[in-house]
């Protein structure tokens, strides 16, 4: 990696005192490279480190550490300095940083801002946690109808540099009814005289504060926007929220499918970020239901205990192949209910699909089991001392095993999605218990018919 | 959904047959949604829409249907009406179309287009693919060193109509190097007669046209980036890539990542437009190679079968633990593989922190031992009529089990990762099939030796 090169030269500049050259060297960097080198030092360097940036960019650098650094900064830093930086920060990345902080160190810090942005700040906190009024900024340009192209060209060359983004600007009423978004191409483009509204677009996608930033995520995903306006509950226009901070809502709406998918509770820190006891606590619940469900599937064995008893080695011959029929049932149900899930997740599948889907699985079930019985079968057959008939009962349990994999497996998460629960808990742990309960009842039924064992 | 009134109001007016109305209709619409609403209708009338959308906008709709629908709209419309609307098409938008067409169709397409975008997507078709330069568009705007704010100005304002973005300029030497960009904000703050590159950000950060596309999402992700350049190996700047394509891009190895982690191939396609047979075909080899593993799992039970046939029960008692201590410790290796597996997708974690993240597992993995295996312990010993020795074993077996899994778990994605292999394989099914012949062999291990069975 280049950033270990860079972090020597950086390193070599700092322990040799050479401060001036230190700076010039970090005015090379992006603000992003910046914040990781920032994260290889200690507390005191850092502080060190973070008073030699230039006034423009320490901000930016700061909203790029991570939580645990930036309190700690925070700390070590005077209240000026602290308040300096919140003031330069856009609002969204300021109340993404004070709503990790204890209750207290937010109103000292709010207790030495200017009014204005106190009461922005405050205004943002009270929104819901992942909703878009969390994760929106106000850094835009709007204009009120009326306005000419002239007035607006004058106005964007006057308070550009505090925006995110230009791209899209923003009309509306007396009222701040959003009424329509322009393009700075069109501007741009439009004589001095006309008036903004007659070029604005009126058919805008937008979201309310209170929607989940998920929602805002598939939105903007759908159809690919680079910034999204956000209304209150009377339409009126009060922020946006751009792509870039769409990409990390999805990550994270990404990486807790994934922690609930393997039966986590999720979480919203980092992996190494996260205290051992928190870790066990997040995977405890799960565990602890699937364990106790898994007891009740052991009671299907100890229910057919004379299979294990009966003659000529069958009870071995039956039981040691419990793990492949619960493994491959669990993989079978789990293929199946991650790509419903899946589908789920991006809008491509709903559950009035049901039909269809079950359908196409039972299909695939088929395909499937008629070829892994048939090498089962063969296995047993050629390569084990069992007969054909121990064969014949492992093989014809395999088969029905996937069958009701691929059927629970693709349904289970539509039917959770039909109830309003998230699909993602009906995934592969889930399944695969439910599965092995139906693998072994079929297995062990089988066998005692076929052996005549037992009532 | 409002779609579905969406959907019925125009219904009604394509049946009664009132073209202009519905012409007038879908141009309040979202080319989004008005490519979703040509997905609910059959090939006639996809034609017959089509046709009435204002030139205007039916590139921007096409571009947003299904393969399948397009490569049929395509073979319906006559040679000039197809190339019209590849030529409105962006070249991104073209290239992710064209590249899905059987060659001969291609062929025949670019035969009818004008020369110079038939060289230009010939060349971006060979680019690699899932490469920077297929998903990379050239409506970028670039100045040569030496223009001067003025004539920027009057260029932009001639091209801006035709370009994705124009948030970010970019600033080429003669040789077409990339030297850095500027932001459409220092242009309009300027004077004049400026000259371009005294505005200039050197240090840009852009990827290469062969790097593979989940390189240039990482990038882009990383540095919260609005769109990222596209050089050549002799960094001559040949496109930009947008964060809204880095959208589909994130998404698309998300789904992958999905897949992998439920033991399939990836696949491209959305579930339900993949057939039966390439459904199977993806689930296929990892069933087959984990019921063959698994299989060896159950070579563990036959070669204690002494335990099972031990006196008093004892066998039915340790082999009804078998789906409670090989879904736990499933269950246990998932949980730790999966959030290594995603820490390591993000770079929040990499092959170097294995002993850091070893340690935590280790940790939580004996928290989570000694309370499971207490509940479990309890369980047996008052709620069945097994010996407390029968209960210690099923306990010890399960606490080292969890240890094991979580060991397990948490360092094959690092090895893989390691040896430059996709961790995402190293994911629950693997993990389970491995753990699981761990446990057995424990449980079966300290039932014999405790209960002095067999050798």
């Amino acid at each position: 990696m280049d950033f270990e090169r860079i972090k020597n030269k950086l390193d070599a500049l700092l322990e040799a005192g050479k401060k001036a050259e230190l700076r010039g060297a970090l005015t090379m960097l992006n603000e992003v490279d910046i914040a990781e080198y920032l994260q290889t030092l200690d507390n005191e360097k850092v502080l060190m480190v973070f008073r030699l940036l230039p006034k423009d960019i320490s901000a930016e650098v700061f909203a790029y550490m991570d939580n645990d650094q930036r309190t700690r900064l925070m700390e070590a830093l005077d209240d000026n300095e602290a308040m300096r930086i919140i003031d330069e920060m856009f609002i969204d990345d300021a109340v993404d940083f004070l709503e990790e902080l204890p209750a207290g160190v937010v109103k000292r810090m709010l207790a030495n801002a200017d009014p204005s942005k106190r009461d922005l700040i405050n205004q943002f906190l009270r929104y819901p946690e992942n909703s878009a009024g969390r994760i929106m900024t106000i850094e835009y340009i709007e204009f009120h109808v009326g306005t000419t192209v002239g007035q607006a060209m004058a106005e964007i060359r006057r308070t550009a540099p505090d925006k995110e983004t230009i791209n899209t600007l923003y009309v509306l009423d007396d009222r701040r009814v959003l009424l329509g978004t322009v393009g700075l191409r069109q501007v741009l483009l439009a004589d001095d005289g006309r008036r903004i509204e007659e070029l604005m677009n009126q058919q805008v996608i937008s979201v309310r504060t209170t929607d989940d930033q998920e929602l805002v995520a598939d939105t903007v995903r759908k159809y690919d926007l680079l910034s999204i306006p956000v209304v209150d509950h009377e339409d009126r226009l009060v922020g946006i929220v751009t792509v870039d901070d769409i990409v990390d809502v999805i990550e994270e709406e990404n990486t807790e499918d994934f922690e609930k998918m393997a039966a986590m509770l999720p979480s919203e820190d980092t992996y190494l970020k996260t205290s051992v006891l928190r870790l066990a606590w997040h995977r405890f619940p799960w565990l602890l239901i699937l364990m106790i469900s898994a007891m009740f599937t052991g009671g299907i064995i100890t229910h057919f205990e004379d299979v294990l008893a009966s003659a000529q080695g069958i009870g071995v011959a039956i039981v040691s192949c419990i793990p492949m029929l619960m493994d491959t049932g669990g993989n079978c149900g789990a293929q199946a209910s991650t790509l419903v899930i899946r589908g789920l997740a991006l809008g491509e599948v709903s559950p009035r699909d049901v039909g269809r889907i079950l359908w196409k699985e039972l299909r695939v079930a088929v395909l499937l089991g008629v070829v892994l019985s048939i090498v089962n079968f063969l296995r047993i057959w050629w390569f084990t001392a069992y007969s054909r008939d121990v064969a014949f009962v492992v093989s014809l349990a395999m088969f029905c095993t996937i069958v009701i994999a691929k059927a629970i497996g693709s349904t289970l998460p539509l039917a959770a999605k039909a109830v309003h629960l998230d699909p993602a808990l009906m995934a592969s742990p889930i399944i695969t218990t439910i599965v092995d309960a139906a693998s072994l009842l079929i297995l062990f039924t089988i066998a005692t018919s076929m052996f005549h064992i037992g009532a």
